[in-house]
């Protein structure tokens, strides 16, 4: 269903009953970019991940959110959703709310364009919202300006004229308007005088003209009129009603204008409910590939994001308890070796085929329907939908492994327990989530080199500085420094001892680096050097086809030997996993790592390694939903590809 | 005429005559917001006006550019005008081409929405464009890449493999993709050896299938063939194709696609080539209140702005040689005393009415009619249309001061030359416009004061202060500093000497305050603090409200004796204009000001007070195009109206 300022107050009161009969709910937002100024990059540590993203990317608009409530309907064995699909846009409604800037990415712009995205009806039609802080000044300035009237009203002594702090002396009426204010006095004690009217109409006018009629009526008249303003019937037009009025008329009047103003600020909070309802539910959130979408969400809907990750952390916590990522369930067994690309698109015609089962979904009565035959992809609604089938269908796959197998999981059975609150960290190829209710991985990057060189200095400069070894991937951090990684790990203790180092450049190991960081700043969420020189010099950025050079496979071996951490809460899918796997294919190794079946919680104290998720890279460079769209148009291609030699 | 990228590439054709034959061109922009961050100030300098807008304004985007080419027809004594209305946007065409960010302000988004303002056009079907540095980073960047790929296609020996700098080795071929490559390789020595067909198309296939084929079909043919990726049929496929092909083949082919590649670059350049053919004819250009169109329209489409305010009006005059604003004509005499406000959809009402007399308009054959009647107001073809009218009927409205009284006058007549190259200053009280061919006027400010203060201070709190003083007018500059104005002027020696200094608050005057921002930036173009507190806190800005107590025609007196410029080109107008001033109203006062008909150069070793511009505020502020729309929105009221009391 479509959501505007239109129909949001009737949507509004129908979501609570909604919202908590869901078995899950499945987000997803649309943004007028993706970032800005400092780029993601496959080596940020989770800290330095986050403050990129509240850096870079929370000056975008989202502008569009999709909501699909799933209900399952046990007599039935399916789910009835209830899709939504809200336009939200920051209308300065008032002269307290703040007159929001936002930030736009033509590729981001260009390529919803090309799905057809309807910006018209987000500026017209979009519900406005507040942060709770800034409804909360709103309304603090409502009573203060309430409080100020009423004195002003009730005692004509203490301030005679317009009402406004500054106008502590009555302005001096100009001599061109005499003749006016004469005229509008007469006609105000006329209507005192002679006059059976309750009201009386004055004519339109200007601002200021309405500032000496206020002032020089209330001189004549210290009590028992009330002036108003109102708007005209034609456009801009303002004129001022006088009414007569006891001061108990006065104080009603008053108090009704209290109540009218406090709604009005409520009806500006407008979308913000929506989050608040959906938080207030407990109930699981779904998305894919969340992390934006969640940032985005608080930061513009409830209040200010944190500085540090860790209270990041606890922020969402607290608003989505229980958060899960289909992008992480992708990339991670049992799914991973069944799903080649974990891009929402083709994650979602994977889930179709065998060994899959998609749950079946109807919806609710009186909402359109979306299907995945009539592709409204990029749609905030539709890819909501899309999240949330796919989660239904992962989460059935998981009750096939058990003994006897299970038909339904629901999102908060055991077996989805372990992808609670992991977050997809997009595109950093060796840490696939972000984990909101511990301590997160630590792979190990010892084949990886920090290297600063002249800024004349291009990829082959680098790789001949790396000749003597062998394949190595260069990511560049800005035009004067980038990250280089061998293909081969073996020779990562070869490097430091062999390399040349020179004048002009400098090449230290990852941890050095890290550390260098550290002590320059405490914060530990250092800043990558602000301007990405790919994208303007055109230099290939190969570390973007690095992946294409680890053979899917090759790492399988790493997984259970350099993966040591243990969730007892899988053990039993663990079991059922190994035993489906190999009835399933008799040549394949058999699964005996708890990681993979489940992202594992590790203690900090013990870092681990994790290589297989290098796996997951070829699918996310190459299909993911936003490699294959914004980002890949933004300037950086995989490869520098001649269209002909 | 409405022009989007499906039909730029005819209009443009046409418009090199269109423009030639101009007696004068109108623009007029409309950006997605208008300031951030820092606001313009009624106490700015030239300089720091500049600084703010460069600072501040440039990232929104200009999305439409109005233009309209008025010609004169002496036979028929009317004007021709070709009405274009150009949408632009800057569309990320190419891997080279940045993909830019820009700003949106949600109350400018609100204004043009309400006049159905049509932003999926923008996005949709803007021309794009390209700054001249951009342009030729562009051209070098296909000139590299052709060298590059001659050396790869003719010299098989250098690199034998895929075409990038870093496939120094060719890329080792995956266990998955060797079936796929041999069963390439297979067909591609079918064709070479048994085919008679010129060429073959090999199946879509990914970037990285593609990639191995190229190096291993090159390795297996290292003559003779040549491979060329081509788009498929399907959305995103792309495939290979393979031709028969000798060196020279191979050469004609690469020279045809450098050029196809250069001419891809100068479409991409797009709408950039209207400005250069407006400013290649040298004619004169008209705006309203064109300060930030100039500045946008330079930012946007020809190079990036220079850092002072006369590097900015050299680069002006060089590419706008006669430049003409319609709000700074209308704010100066002898049209200031006609027209009451000066924004251009009031003006455009005063001008249709006497003593004016609109010059008769006609539409060119074959483009659609603006009229007056169907208010497309804030499309910016129409408002250049508009603007253009109101030109030609003020130029006109001089003539008639002539003895005799001359019908027409153009935009080129020395009775024109005094309003050349002047820019309005939008809201700057004292200081009407900004020369662009000269020094600028230097207002005295000898009434103004500056004040810092804890940040805890409201309105009230600087009122007491000045409470020994007649009224005062206070502007806010952030939420700790302020300007304070004295309404009565001979009050400005007594402030220093009698105001409380305190250890919390001080005051400086004006020129004091000026001198401290130059000692402390060398620049002399300070930043105002970035945060304006009136719209976040709600506190009135009396400065605004200010105009309202400088009651019309009681500044005049001082026109004369304190402002001393001489222009000696008017010298025939003043006489005229004296005469005709006396004979329409007997009791008027005989101008005898040089500066009471037109703007006046002055030399910068003799400052001038120019008070007379005061009387234009209330118009600008009133009226204006802008406070009535974008600018009265943004949560800066004029005064602090009640809706009752």
């Amino acid at each position: 269903m479509e959501v505007t300022k239109k129909n949001f107050k009737e949507v509004l009161k129908k979501l609570p009953s909604i919202l908590n009969g869901a078995s899950f709910i499945a987000i997803d937002g649309e943004f007028t970019g993706l970032h800005h100024e400092v780029r993601p990059s496959p080596y940020d540590t989770p800290e330095e991940r986050y403050d990129k993203l509240r850096k870079g990317s929370m000056d975008f608009l989202l502008m569009q959110f999709g909501m699909c409530v799933f209900k399952y309907e046990k007599q039935k064995s399916r789910y009835v959703v209830h899709p939504f699909n809200f336009y939200v846009f920051p209308h300065p409604v008032s002269n307290r709310k703040p007159d929001h800037r936002f930030l736009c990415q033509s590729s981001s712009i260009d390529f919803l364009t090309s799905f057809n995205f309807d910006f018209n009806k987000v500026f017209r039609d979009g519900i406005p919202y507040l942060t709770h802080a800034e409804k909360e000044s709103m309304k603090e300035h409502v009573r203060e300006k309430h409080v100020l009237f009423e004195q002003q009203a009730m005692n004509s002594e203490q301030s005679p004229g317009f009402i406004s702090p500054m106008a502590k002396k009555p302005v001096e009426i100009p001599a061109e308007q005499k003749d006016f204010i004469d005229a509008v006095c007469k006609k105000v004690d006329d209507f005192v005088n002679n006059s059976e009217e309750a009201t009386l109409k004055l004519e339109p006018c200007t601002g200021f003209q309405r500032k000496l009629t206020f002032q020089s009526v209330k001189a004549r008249h210290a009590s028992g009129l009330m002036l108003t303003t109102k708007a005209g019937e034609n456009k801009g037009d303002r004129y001022i009603e006088v009414a007569k009025a006891t001061d108990e008329d006065k104080r009603n009047m008053l108090k009704k204008k209290l109540e009218s103003d406090l709604d009005d600020v409520e009806d500006a909070a407008g979308f913000s409910k929506v989050i608040d309802l959906i938080s207030s539910t407990g109930k699981p959130v779904v998305g894919h590939n969340i992390m934006l979408d969640v940032m985005h969400v608080l930061h513009q809907f409830s209040c200010q994001l944190p500085e540090t990750l860790s209270e990041f952390k606890e922020l969402v916590s607290c608003v989505f308890p229980k958060l899960l990522d289909t992008k992480v369930m992708a990339g991670t067994q049992p799914f991973k070796d069944q799903i080649p690309f974990t891009g929402l698109c083709e994650l979602e015609r994977t889930l179709k085929c065998a060994p899959f089962t998609q749950p079946e979904c109807v919806t609710a009565p009186g909402y359109p329907t979306y299907s995945s035959e009539t592709d409204k992809s990029h749609e905030a609604g539709y890819d909501a939908f899309i999240t949330g089938t796919c989660f239904a269908t992962m989460a059935n796959y998981l009750g096939t492994f058990l003994d006897p197998p299970r038909g339904r999981v629901t999102p908060t059975c055991n077996l989805i327990e372990p992808f609670h609150n992991k977050m997809s960290l997009f595109r950093v190829q060796d840490l696939p989530y972000i984990n909101l209710t511990g301590p997160d991985l630590t792979p190990s990057r010892d084949h990886v080199f920090h290297i600063t060189f002249p800024s004349e200095w291009r990829t082959h400069d680098i790789q001949n500085l790396f000749a003597p070894f062998s394949t190595v991937f260069i990511n560049w951090i800005d035009n004067s420094s980038a990250f280089v990684c061998l293909n081969n790990r073996d020779e990562s203790k070869l490097i430091m001892k062999n390399i040349e180092q020179g004048p002009d450049h400098r090449v230290q190991t990852y941890k050095d680096y890290r550390r260098s960081l550290h002590n320059a700043t405490p914060d530990s969420s250092p800043m990558v050097a602000a301007q990405p020189s790919t994208s303007d010099t055109g230099v290939v950025t190969p570390s973007e086809a690095a992946p294409f050079r680890t053979p899917r496979g090759l790492k399988r071996t790493h997984d259970s030997s350099e993966v040591r951490g243990h969730d007892p809460e899988v053990a039993e899918l663990t079991a059922a996993a190994a035993k489906k796997q190999k009835s399933m294919d008799p040549n394949a190794p058999v699964f005996v790592s708890r990681r993979s079946v489940s992202p594992v919680e590790v203690s900090s104290t013990s870092p681990q390694t994790v290589k297989e998720a290098d796996q997951q890279t070829i699918k996310s460079l190459e299909a993911d939903k936003d490699s294959a769209g914004t980002e890949m148009k933004d300037g950086k291609k995989l490869f520098d590809e001649p269209t002909s030699w």
